[in-house]
């Protein structure tokens, strides 16, 4: 069961009154009626995104003025359970598909993948794209690119920058995130001023001192936001989003208190996770090893730019610390969603050279993202099978969010007096809760819009609509393929898994059109024995007599008769209804 | 994301400080070594858990003494996304099956299905057990032995009663927990005295005023507790579960400030939640009705018996309540964890009569369970798109657990002062976690147990030792059958999900070995086109030929080439390993 709530949170309700319900013009009504949008009017600024409303994940939004059009972000979606064999998800390029010469360029306002990973697979269509974002974004994004061949085209920047890329004149803010080097972009033309906050929070104790620009916020604000879209994810969350520094006392006490080695799992990107890490092992005498390929090379990048501060000697190769007592040990790996293949998930199962035994203390200092629950508490229970003790979120302060809650949410609306509001990267929860708070600060309910991917907003004489969608569906990446799995084959795909399949090869006498062998079955994930299809042979012999005596001869016609009738058999014997592959054969 | 931490919780860490790691004989090391127990010594009492350790569900424990076995709890597990298909997960009877008839009793401790739902499958075995429980634990067992058609053999017995069933001794005491009427049992044998909890926490103010009754603990542990098997469910969790009567605020302010319906889903056997639910109605002039088959009948049982009070005229039928303005409406329904098939569920698809709309307001009473998270999320996405304000357990107080946290087990240790320890009723984890709060209030380290299902535990002289281990699997129940699904079958439904099938029909030459004609493919979940597998066909026909050579002739080995031979062609072309069905035949 998951900790249940506790006294002190009686209040944050209060803190959080419940807001009336169905403000907004998006907002109480799914757009399933829209049609496409008209020609956007002269002068007018158009902004569709192709992913991150409605999920959290694949954060792509592309903004069209004076005909060209400038992308925010272009990040993969990771598959849910109903999803299976899918790697990731990508935006759908198809609106923009025969547009892209009109591309000026692609912003990135930070290194996670839901809003970097998407781009191998956009420059694919077009490699010339210039890639704008700060120095470690770049430097994450070219290290993934160097994976799939691709040079790109980049553009630096940091904040205080402003760059012109064709109509869009852009200004670069500085914001507080789970990664480093952050960055928030207004976007000036002339039909008005946006500000895209990208994901954000406002610790105002970062560990590198470099805090949410809340006086550009407001210089911004003064000037005039035309539209402004904030990140949604923790809009439900009341209160405020604590600081990272609040993790060092669990940390510490780990790193002080285990009395053998210290194995910690967190985000491969989360520089300043790792640092807090880094800095306790440090102060109670204990060397550190990477694990794991991503961790081992963004800890690289992180370092070589001077984001992660590494004392000499501190970082060692797992090998140099076989040779150090347990107590002076402490390995960082990759794992902390329960990902099967990573280092992690390979300790639990003794399937690694480190090999987790009685004494050592393993610090899961990450979050639980929802659909991983079960496999990280697979990993946690396998590692306390062998003697490990594990510090988690659920028995200790070790993870803050990344995103700014409702109360640091509603300080920014305050702040910028936003003209429109657009609630960006969350599920349609956490978009209306966004909605709500903007609302509650005094934005125009009608100038709330809330959309869904593919939904087509239109400022035009400073007022932001819906006009319209354009097509915005899942594009899957599976195995080597882009497009490898289709709605329909998840379908199937799910079928199988819940029922099984069972194949039916019937040969049938071209002249009678009766059976001329015993059919053959063949079953997968169906439980069955030699007798378990013994009766539906009577039922195919009767299947086939009926349709030779309507002249029914053709081999696929008598398949989907076939298929039919052992379905029916297999639902009414069993309640199972497995896949059944009809093969008639004539002989 | 999941809310993040908040400042109050460092308190938490620290009142919860990080135990030494490895201590108690079961502890450190799991069972795979352990062999069949050697027979139980004259006088001595065995226990065996045949579910609810290392898992959270289908709690069940036999005891075995003077050739005799008492059963306490029988109940179901419901399956993980990684055993699709699957209704519930039983205990494993086979290390029972063949002693029967030496069954006294089966004790249930209370009404959840974790520990009543697999009675139906026990009495099928042996019909005229004694099912021994409270008024409520029998009235919802009957109602669910009633659609298997089976009338039990009960007892009823109440807090303070002391019975004797065969050589077990047993006294229950009442315990608080999140159904009514829950009792921990004593069981006196020649061997010494076991207490079993069962589920419990330790709500000083509940709603029916009956507390866990310390005073009994405290009067056992006088005369002396042997064996403490007690629920491990929040054993990490620090502090104390908070009262069930703290919900009050936020289901008052849902009924007081609803501008519109309200419809309020919890678990269908929490009669003091849908209590709370129902006088806050009435406090604020609404009517209620109950949607959903299981909340219906709870609810009616709960009533009828007295454990639900039910002002006169407050529940009406649903036809009734659309008579009434909105404002004046209140449903309860079936549905908080995301089942697809339950009434929210339907609402929020508008797959239900009600049809949720702007300014209806949804509370979802109750926990999120771990794997149920992104389904409930998808049923609060879908209501909110359609305009309902959706309150829940991240934006409000609107749940507490069901069972005693880390301080409550403390004061149960503390009370009882046990001299054997045995963790029950919780994954690896939880086991863990309760064996070290044993271990810091003075437990002797080598006297608590921490066994796993089917692990044989003996308390012989006063002392509890693991001796063995006795079969203990999942037994799936999948459609309308028990063992519907095995763990090979789950493997191939695996495959089938993440990686889809493809048939293959050759029909070969009797005479030649070579294809009689083009090979036939059938792919579902393996995404193709017509030209797909062209390219293999030479493969095909090249493993034919080299067949053909080597003299091999017979179908079912051709059948094996051939499926190894398309395998490897669709990981080398596409990364994939679809489940190939081949099929030769011979022309």
């Amino acid at each position: 069961m998951p900790r249940p709530c506790r006294e002190e949170e009686i209040e944050q309700v209060m803190d959080h009154p419940i807001p009336l319900s169905g403000y907004g013009q998006g907002m109480s009504h799914p757009h399933p009626e829209l049609k496409a949008a008209p020609p956007l009017p002269e002068g007018g600024l158009r902004v569709i995104a192709l992913g991150g409303l409605g999920e959290i994940g694949r954060n792509m939004t592309v903004f069209e003025h004076a005909g060209k059009l400038l992308i925010v972000d272009c990040g993969v979606l990771f598959p849910e359970e109903t999803q299976p064999g899918v790697d990731v998800i990508l935006p759908d390029f198809t609106s923009i598909r025969d547009r892209l010469d009109d591309v000026v360029a692609v912003v990135l306002t930070h290194g996670h993948e839901d809003h970097i990973g998407g781009v191998p697979y956009l420059l694919r269509e077009r490699s010339d794209i210039p890639v704008v974002g700060s120095k470690l974004t770049l430097a994450f994004l070219e290290a993934k690119l160097k994976e799939h061949g691709i040079r790109p085209r980049t553009v630096r920047v940091r904040e205080g920058d402003r760059r012109g890329f064709g109509p869009f004149d852009c200004e670069f803010v500085a914001v507080n995130h789970s990664i480093p080097d952050s960055l928030a972009v207004a976007i000036r033309t002339r039909a008005g001023m946006v500000l895209h906050t990208g994901d954000f929070k406002m610790d105002q104790f970062p560990l590198d001192d470099r805090i949410t620009d809340l006086r550009a916020f407001a210089r911004l604000g003064e000037e005039g936001v035309d539209l402004f879209l904030t990140d949604s994810t923790n809009a439900e969350v009341p209160g405020f989003t604590t600081s990272e520094r609040e993790l060092n006392p669990a940390i510490e006490q780990v790193m002080r208190t285990a009395p053998r080695r210290v194995i910690v799992s967190s985000f491969a990107s989360h520089v300043h996770r790792i640092q807090q890490v880094l800095d306790a092992a440090h102060q109670h005498g204990r060397k550190v090893a990477f694990v794991g390929r991503s961790m081992v090379r963004n800890m690289g990048i992180a370092r070589d730019l001077g984001y992660l501060k590494v004392p000499s000697g501190l970082v060692v190769s797992t090998k140099e610390l076989e040779k150090l007592p347990d107590h002076k040990i402490a390995l960082v790996c990759t794992g902390s969603q329960g990902e099967p293949m990573a280092a992690l998930s390979r300790m639990a199962n003794r399937d690694h050279l480190i090999r987790i035994g009685k004494g050592d203390t393993v610090l899961l200092a990450s979050s639980l993202i929802p659909g991983n629950e079960n496999a990280i508490y697979r990993v946690i229970n396998g590692l306390t099978r062998w003697g490990a003790h594990v510090v988690h979120k659920g028995n200790a302060k070790v993870h803050v969010s990344g995103h700014a809650s409702a109360g640091e949410l509603v300080y920014c609306y305050n702040i910028v007096k936003p003209r429109n509001v657009m609630p960006v990267h969350g599920e349609w929860r956490h978009l209306r809760a966004n909605a709500d708070l903007a609302i509650r600060t005094g934005v125009d309910p009608d100038r709330v819009v809330i959309a869904e991917d593919g939904v087509v907003v239109d400022l035009v004489d400073g007022r932001a609509s819906i006009t319209g969608k354009v097509p915005a569906g899942n594009v899957y990446v599976d195995g080597m393929e882009v497009g490898g799995a289709t709605e329909a084959s998840l379908k199937d795909r799910l079928t199988l898994a819940a029922e099984g399949v069972v194949t039916v090869v019937a040969i049938v006498d071209a002249d009678t059109g009766a059976l001329a062998e015993a059919p053959d079955f063949l079953a997968r994930g169906f439980v069955h024995d030699d007798a378990t299809f013994e009766p539906v042979i009577p039922v195919i012999e009767k299947t086939l007599a009926t349709a030779a005596e309507e002249g029914v001869g053709d081999a696929r016609q008598l398949e989907q008769l076939l298929a039919r009738a052992v379905a029916n058999w297999a639902f009414r014997t069993y309640r199972r209804k497995p896949l059944i592959i009809p093969v008639v054969i004539d002989a």
